[in-house]
């Protein structure tokens, strides 16, 4: 009997979906749109809803499926609880026990930043570790921790919350979240943005980045490259504040990989070259020679994750 | 049948030994010299010789055994192996296998570090928690890190090894490893020490501590008791650097508790209320709020953990 598994990523403005085999092979992934009315109350059933469909279009029984795994944008306790998640309304849910109701199904929900780290483990940049962080450099920073194969998920939930780590207690400009010198405020698409900017206006370098009439990571990158002084410059002190950012990371999990995501990290090798280089140079010797790895599921990661969040339930 | 397990801590000098009952009353602790000569090659047998006579000394008969934890002062792997451990002269050896061999009780061997702080989440600082920090601030910093009870060693074995941690990467002055501006330079009872000269060269602040023959980090702690400025200036910027360090700590695996040991610790309160302070100033706020706590089993922490690591081996 062929086995299946959802892993279904939920997000602030879409439902991403994965319908896999038990052997990890994804046979369809859909979007379905995130319903953030009501404090979020229809999510639950318009996930349920999408999944009984998705059966009785594959011709799936019930007894063929081995569970639904869940990612939320917020934390998530060991057993599924949910007590405040701004970015879907939700509040005091316990996420297992509702989808496990709508469903039949065996559900386990976690942090998405936590599944896109096992996916990336299981599937991805990290595949053939146990030990390994992921850290995706978007928007924001965020960040997964897995040790021995499993997810680091803290206490309530807030493990590998990497973005908001004070890596510069002088730093005068607030982040998003309004503490000071956080890691997100360099080693993110708009920190080094920020960065660019503030260089810009402080220095009178020469650069092709002063052209522009909107900047982008990708410019900033780019533009390394291409050799341009001011943007290599900000290229390496990304690369230096990521790279002690993450030593700080393997102080305390030691990974065998890191594996870094996110929309910078489509930047390639001049990314990883450079964090690993400031790495290696600051790092007491224990801790040297780290690999460090670009992610490879992008978007998907979560629903990988999602799916082996339920496989090793069912390891158990 | 009365159970009993042994909890064997190795020290570079001395070897800590504990029998203990199965609900973790320690029946008797003792102490037999570190054979350091020819690679300590004989402390395996001195281990074992001194067991198996505790076991004739109380009439305990070998299937009142569950087994032997033994804390390593280097690293260990998951399965006991020990590649290289210049603290005792070891290398590329099972710990595990050899002790199994010799005394044909389970062995189970891990950190030194890692195992007193799942001493203390057992018995100690860290008790009734799950996921906790002991952090040791003694000639050096180490530390240890319980996720969901269980220690989290890493890759190779280096997980928790938070005195290196860089925390001033302008530092001009290097530690003992030959790093720059790691946590141990200004969080150890050296460090104080070595901060507290430092700036005494450099002001002229008056202080009860310019009198002192020679100064100890126990003389800075009673002074800043006193109201001594400077010592209290000291006192608050290592309660500064280590929370800043634990604060990093958290993002990583959230604990609920931290708890702080080693030679410093016996400061007390002034201790684990500044480094509070710091921790919840700087914090994102789904970090804040954690509990900063002492630790209470001294010494006898590894042993304690040595003990736990067989009792939960069994529990399996």
């Amino acid at each position: 009997m062929e086995r299946f598994v959802f892993g279904i990523d939920i997000g602030g403005t879409a439902i991403k979906c994965g319908l896999f085999t038990e052997d990890g092979r994804l046979k369809e992934k859909w979007e379905i749109p995130t319903e953030r009315a009501a404090e979020g109350e229809r999510v639950p059933q318009d996930i349920a809803d999408t999944i009984l469909a998705k059966c009785r279009e594959y011709g799936i029984r019930r007894e063929q499926v081995l569970g639904v795994g869940l990612g939320v944008p917020g934390p998530v306790s060991g057993n599924g609880f949910v007590s405040h998640c701004p970015n879907l309304g939700w509040r005091e849910k316990n996420v297992n026990e509702i989808m496990e109701r709508l469903t039949g199904f065996v559900s386990v929900a976690a942090n998405d930043a936590n599944v896109a780290a096992l996916g990336e483990m299981w599937m991805g940049g990290g595949a053939g570790v146990k030990n390994m962080v992921l850290v995706t450099l978007g928007t924001g920073v965020g960040g997964g921790i897995i040790a021995e194969g499993k997810i680091v998920a803290g206490a309530t939930g807030a493990g590998g919350e990497l973005g908001h780590m004070v890596m510069n207690p002088q730093e005068s400009e607030p982040c998003g979240c309004g503490g000071f010198g956080h890691l997100e405020q360099y080693a993110s698409a708009t920190g080094i943005v920020r960065m660019a900017k503030k260089r810009m206006a402080e220095t009178k370098k020469s650069s092709v980045l002063r052209g522009k009439e909107t900047l982008s990571a990708k410019d900033i990158f780019d533009a390394a490259k291409e050799k341009d002084p001011l943007a290599t410059e900000l290229v390496d002190e990304l690369g230096s504040v990521l790279a002690r950012a993450l030593s700080h990371v393997a102080a305390v999990v030691e990974p065998e990989v890191f594996v870094i995501g996110g929309g910078v990290s489509r930047a390639g090798s001049v990314l990883t070259e450079t964090v690993k280089h400031h790495y290696n140079k600051g790092i007491m010797k224990a801790l040297q020679g780290k690999e460090f790895r670009l992610a490879t599921l992008g978007n998907d990661a979560g629903i990988y994750g999602c799916a082996k969040l339920i496989l090793d339930r069912i390891e158990k």
